[in-house]
């Protein structure tokens, strides 16, 4: 599920992420992103064959960064409320850190439900609807357990899971980085919307000032 | 800023709404639009002049569905968090009722950031920002008041802010409505949603069971 991607291939999906997000997926184009890189189209189709190869994985690699951070969290043995706050301040700082792989992608779910989506398109999209399933279910199982174990406030697992996922990736809405801020600002950011998902979880907020 | 529509205007932007989610504000067609409401297109026509007056009205009615139920609930004399409780139910509960409304416009606040809004629809685009920026104002200020009477916990207002907000819109994301469902039901999801904002807000949980 975590892709291998060499320093070369990132950077050109950080240029493509950029450009599809500023423009629109349907304007950019493969010189819009060469240009951004101040490289040739060549080195672009060396590693992608066409823009929507770019846009594939771009969406893809939106999921595999959360994944990537937040999967070694979830499968560490520790109590679910450490483990939750550990999981969300890991993606929130992602989204902040990757805002335009997510901004991306947060405009092509819609497309999908909407079934605007071409038929190639609707199984690139379901595959990474499914990656983001799984994602979700990491969150499930700590939720899961928190509520057993007394710690989480008994509520609705399934509407707390989806209003957690957005609570989490509200930056990709309301957030524009200052070029003055530092990695600190970025971690603080993280860190006030991960208290807010374990307050909106935990059934007696005492346990986070002594946490 | 609450507008006065005749029922047959409501019926037309209802179904308006419903074509714009479906089938995307550039796909959907004066003659969808009719053909959902069953009339002609003269009838669609007598009432608003382009696709693009219905697309505005559209947005404009999203804004004032919230606002027509939240002010007065905001110009209430009652402390800060019945208030806020009330607020984030009748947010709730109206974005899960008039859901293609809201699906429509979360798309569009995206595409003006982006810059690819044509000069026009920018105008408009801005107006319905500045009223949505006076709505998220009587959250601003009961979250300020709260937090002064120590009622509600000393997180940073803005971040607070934008999530609450977030996480009331979260509905436009995952819901899905079904056929069988009362209104009993929604106002489940309502309540749940509200509770989640105020988990997330307040000091103490334990004045939520008492209250």
């Amino acid at each position: 599920m975590i892709e291998d991607l060499s320093r070369s291939q990132q950077e050109i999906l950080d240029a493509a992420a950029e450009c599809f997000m500023k423009m629109g997926p349907d304007v950019a184009s493969i010189d819009d992103i060469a240009g951004l890189l101040g490289s040739t189209k060549g080195r672009v189709y060396h590693h992608f064959r066409s823009k929507g190869e770019l846009l594939y994985a771009v969406r893809l690699r939106s999921v595999s960064l959360l994944m990537e951070r937040v999967s070694p969290i979830a499968a560490q043995d520790i109590p679910p409320l450490e483990k939750l706050r550990a999981m969300s301040f890991a993606h929130v700082l992602r989204i902040l850190k990757f805002l335009s792989y997510h901004r991306v992608v947060s405009e092509d779910t819609r497309m999908f439900f909407r079934g605007s989506a071409k038929p190639h398109e609707k199984e690139m999209i379901e595959q990474i609807i499914e990656m983001r399933r799984s994602y979700e279910n990491l969150y499930r199982a700590v939720l899961t357990e928190g509520i057993e174990a007394g710690v989480f406030a008994n509520q609705s697992v399934s509407i707390t899971l989806h209003s957690i996922i957005i609570l989490m990736n509200g930056p990709c809405f309301w957030y524009s980085p200052r070029p003055e801020q530092t990695d600190k600002d970025v971690e603080e950011i993280a860190r006030s919307v991960s208290d807010l998902v374990l307050r909106a979880v935990v059934a007696d907020p005492a346990v986070l000032e002594t946490a």
